[in-house]
């Protein structure tokens, strides 16, 4: 199995040591260790949404130190959070599990059609908390959307120069979509491959559906045939756009939902060569046994010893 | 009771020693010294809403000095002022209290529905004064609130590499939100995570009165069943908001009000786990004596030397 | 009267011995040597209105070396301009006078109801030039307020790391002030006040008269009885206003007028405890020979020398 | 034929030698090579108009991979793409083909009639990935233009500090142009003359039609009997407007079109005095051995091996 | 005549060694040398005005060279371009002439009201290509007027620390304005004095009308009767407004005309005691012969030759 994080860090070839070795830490740790498949664990919620409606479900979470243990216990890959989650348990967790510091953030108390968020943290915050990457949201399509990519420019740059990984969560908003068109294949694709010409390293993207928002992509996506029909197909076109799969894309599993439809989509995931996972709400949002238990089943199907 | 100080300071276990030696100074410093609580006299009213306003009720104000003398004769554990009022006294009182220097401030002259306040300091400046932290103001639903958070942003990352506390003002402010919103639970529960996760070491919110103002934070309010009822459960919200007690969260007196109805506020803020107060016209506006019976009072009220 | 000097030296002991020294230099040069007052002699009005309204009624004025001479010559403690009148001479009259570098300007090709003058000229320059002092004006009340205080932040920031003094021009203007509420005794005592905050050594404000422009400050000027009724009132109000007393604050002369009505305010700032007069149009748009007799007049008000 | 590759050297004489070295080496690679003419293949449709509508019809483009193949085995003298595209396979063909990575770019998701891409990589970026040339687009006619001149200007200024090329793609474009006057003669050798000015090595343009869309030029193009009517004559008025020849500037093919088409817009280049193509899309988005097939018979234009 | 170019550089004693030798290298070359005369060729109409317009009628002057050559051979003090034109002939023709680099520049294809240029070379351009000057267009009157002057602040500083002169273009413009006010005397000797308080070495403006543009500026022209009924006397009133002669003004030939009102205007600037012109389109857009040949005359009628 090793043979394929040594496959995937081929990828990475013009990177320098140090970041190369920051992607094959997220590669090699938790259950997941090696198969080359990703779980992460996000926890940007109490600045995105208020800490009631993060945490209230299940109050352990207000504890930063309690998203650290979950991550851990369920052998995820990684976990990922603001810069004050991190600072809250990063020297007592040091070591223990790749840390992603989320370098913006964004809050309802002010929302915007076109939004654009606070950039909150930096590379050397990184750096002193024992990241293995920094974590920056685009939004393709909103009105501010060169200032996100120039944001993230910038903060690549340094991060590279400083052997971390980046990872770019991609996710199109803005007063020019429809609210369908956040999710259309072919602004999804897009997305994808707009992280990956940004220099990201590691593509989140939301998983689409069959819907086609611009009409000059719908022209060619219907006359190339190009195969949509199936979550499946879906993501093995996300995957075929970022790089003809030659960067690290993984699916967000969005808002809590039902378990067995999380685990159709971790399987539609795996059968389109995605590589897995970051799942917040639906793991943190409910009690740790059963999260446990959840998040085990789906990294099962990743590792291919569930179906 | 030195324990309590360990107890608060392992929660900053990622901060570097600087950092954690002014945290501790400002815990171990004053009457309340030890106890883990805090009483600050924050005196910024003279560029917040000009001199007669804030002086003329109790004339020594008009000095500097005045200030520092009464922040040490009253046994506060930090005096708070901007660049002016503590370039004035530093060099006289050097090593008697620790400051606070008010890295941003807002003048009535000119007022905005979305306020942004101006810089009017720097870490460098808290560094040359001897001061133990920086304090700033964030307005979080301002549409200027990206500014801020990213003038924040820069400036704790300064601070915490020159071995300064960070001390945040959160007040929820601008033109989405009610009047009566900006002290709503849901809004300074927010209010304080923002905060805790811009990497605040100590947070500073309004009381909070039982409103909802957010639609989908009431819901989950209601549903979640959070005591909200009296003014002890709100504070016990708010610091569990904060972290779930791992964040120094002070509360603001406010305008001059009735002494009686201050200690009550106190009294909550203790029953709720609060750490403290910040009192400034409460304080200074009255003859100093007054002005010292009052704040030692509060004082005994935290220290549980009185009821 | 040298002990003058010492006392007014004490306020400043938070300023490293450079900007002492400079501070030294200005209440030591000139006639009012020593004696705690000072006359400075500004000419901006080039830039400012224009050469023709500013020297075409005194010829003379049209070179930048006139006002280096009448001010050594009439015995000023400083002289103020900005970058291209102090470059023409600084070299030549070095060492003969302290010079202050005006560093934002404001030309009235382009004017605007809310001002924002321009950056002009930096510390660099002004120690390049050899000068005691930088000034710099800000517009209280304008809607570009945040962007001059900020710009004043740096420079004074730099100014003081640099042994410089910084003067500061506090003019409140803008489209939310009344043109009577520009010279309100409120809203000047407040921008005195917020030019102290902002940690000017020495403050200049127009000559107050006894309107009240805000609500909020009037209520307090009439409950707590502050005795406004006569310049010399008014005076002590704004020297109360700037820290008690414990900064320099002296007053402008405003356009061109009668001489009487100008040793009448110079009395009442005498009388106020003002520490002193710019005095521009008045000074260098008369014949040298009554210029000359002019200010030795107001320096002898200010010195007791003349009644 | 390496004379000629001197005398284009000897134009840019004020360079340094690393900067005239990498001049060269785009000169001296391929098919082309020592002839000075160039054939480049820029990738940047990923980015610009999405993966789908770029990569679909070919699908072997989805790779980064395949277009440094392509570009090495069709004798191009150098490839164009943006960060990502060059990171994902610069070290596997290092040394192997001279690459210019494209500084700016812009995307489909948001669009405006006055565009301004963000700025996508660095200098710093384009040295550590071996490049011999930063790329760099300006919308001459666009209310942003100051700003990508401004952004162009700092960029080359690096690039050339550090001993790389700079090529400027000059797209009129902007509110103020009609559809027609993107491509007019006149606004086409404006914008080359921009580029030249500005300091570029290497400039391409789209190829002009005979339309003439600004009054004041007009006027001169007819009183000076400026030759436009064929595209021959229109190339060389480009190349004039271009420092009189003493700048390499090349065309555009834009969007797939007829083979014949693109082969008769290669001799009207090579006619008119033309330095060569820049051919994307009709080059990758063709089965290989077609695409090798029509380079080969564009490349024997420009050396004169066909007609 | 070596004296006066000593007298001129007293009025910079401010300034360093290398600016100084800078100014005495403008003032030492070509057929005015020693003299304190200057005729400066310009040539930035290729970028301001596009390239038909500005070299269809001498097509020579497509080519960048020429100009150096021009400049030469017509024995002019110095040759001012923008960035690409000086790269294109700095080191072939180094030491030959004194060089001024534009350092911003302004296009036609997109055109405002109230312009702003945009900045397209830097100080440390001009260092790497020998120049001896900076130049800098102001455009007092438009509404960008802060941008520029804060610009040309930062660009004025670097030059002088280089040891580089600093040439300002002063043209009043915007909406403000007047058209005939743009060359109205009170406008343009505001504008010289604008440019003089901002550090300019050498002026430059337009030839002023009789017109008086602004109220308050006309009441004192009319009370102090300052004579500007002739050119000649507005020159001189323009001189004393440059600090009473004391720094180096000249004047702009603007469009083509015909030869004897140009040398009247010639006359008139030598009669008022300007220090000369700069002639851009009247020289390069004839035949050679007959430019050097009309230089030579202008030339000789500031050296006295000529009437």
């Amino acid at each position: 199995m090793a043979d394929r994080v040594q496959e995937i860090l081929s990828w990475y070839s013009s990177d320098n040591a140090g970041t190369r070795t920051n992607i094959a830490r997220l590669l090699r740790q938790g259950k997941l260790a090696g198969t080359g498949k990703l779980v992460i664990l996000p926890v940007d919620q109490g600045f995105e949404h208020g800490p009631a409606r993060s945490f209230a479900s299940n109050p352990g979470g207000y504890s930063p130190l309690y998203h650290f243990q979950l991550a851990i216990d369920a052998g995820c890959n990684a976990y990922a959070a603001p810069l004050g989650f991190l600072e809250a348990g990063a020297s007592q967790y040091a070591g223990q599990i790749p840390l992603i510091l989320k370098l913006n953030n964004h809050d309802t108390l002010h929302d915007e059609k076109d939004p654009l968020p606070s950039v909150t943290g930096s590379v050397k915050d990184a750096l002193r908390l024992g990241c293995s990457a920094v974590g920056f949201t685009i939004y393709p399509g909103s009105s501010h959307c060169q200032t996100m990519y120039e944001q993230l420019r910038a903060i690549a740059e340094e991060a590279k120069a400083s052997g971390l990984a980046v990872v770019v969560w991609s996710y199109p908003r803005g007063s020019v979509l429809s609210k369908e068109g956040e999710t259309a294949i072919d602004v999804v694709a897009y997305a994808a491959q707009i992280a990956a010409q940004l220099g990201a390293h590691v593509i989140k993207v939301k998983l689409p559906t069959a819907h086609l928002e611009q009409a000059a992509a719908k022209k060619v996506y219907e006359s190339a045939k190009i195969q949509i029909a199936t979550l499946a197909e879906r993501v093995k076109h996300v995957v075929q756009s970022s790089f003809d799969g030659r960067r690290i894309v993984i699916f967000s599993g969005g808002a809590k939902s039902e378990d067995q439809h999380v685990f159709e989509e971790a399987r539609a995931i795996r059968d389109g060569g995605g590589f897995g996972s970051i799942i917040g709400r639906n793991s943190f949002q409910r009690p740790k046994a059963d999260a446990l238990k959840f998040l085990h089943t789906i990294m099962g199907i990743y590792s291919g010893e569930m179906q």
